[in-house]
């Protein structure tokens, strides 16, 4: 089924809420994640392979200001992706070396995986394997 | 500045919670999205390019069931990419063309550029030029 719509790459920024952003920061950063952008109290921004993660404290991020406000309250979902099921197994390695605990696995019909794991503020994270989708 | 963490491709899956999902899954198609998965009084999911963008009801994602729990309540935030200027000059007219509003324009000091516009549920949706992070 074709698309008809402007040419679109992909998501390129997803947002989570946070309650602690030194916490939010010091998790992301013992994973292993660089930051790339930070503004006390408000966000700390990670890039996430080609994309951006982005860490809020929703109530500041309501405030009007330069970009239209957002934030929400309760845990949200993001997936990141891998290439390939070997990546898979070096992440949930890397994942107890930093003592985050893998919450779920999940097989899905295409043959693709995937691991989910909270942040510090409950956010659902998933790493799934490329491809799960069809394409 | 590497990364210490292995292979990760980029935000597969951005999730925003909504009130109705059947204006939901109708304001996303208007725009020309592909519908790729559907749960009846859960979920609406859309391709957006390489990526999904997914739609929840808040209170039945948040049921415990097959994958780990989520669902916020508030607007929420995601961006999505598009290959260059012109690319953004056609969102904008069929933005305009579907009746969506646009609510701000950004440009940022890469050179790089966004439009912002809301989904029917409140969530700012952000158009953004690849490269405005640098990358």
């Amino acid at each position: 089924m074709a698309d008809f719509h402007p040419p679109l790459g992909g998501i390129h920024e997803a947002a989570l809420y946070v309650d602690d952003l030194a916490v939010a920061e010091r998790f992301w950063r013992r994973l292993g994640l660089q930051l790339i952008g930070k503004q006390e109290g408000r966000h700390v921004f990670f890039r996430a392979g080609s994309d951006l993660l982005l860490l809020f404290d929703a109530r500041a991020a309501l405030q009007p200001g330069g970009v239209p406000p957002h934030g929400a309250d309760g845990p949200g979902h993001v997936a990141l992706d891998v290439p390939d099921h070997e990546s898979l197994q070096r992440w949930r390695a890397h994942l107890e070396l930093a003592g985050v605990e893998v919450e779920h696995e999940q097989g899905w019909p295409s043959g693709g995986e995937s691991v989910y794991f909270r942040d510090p503020a409950g956010n659902s994270v998933e790493l799934i394997t490329r491809g799960s989708w069809g394409f």
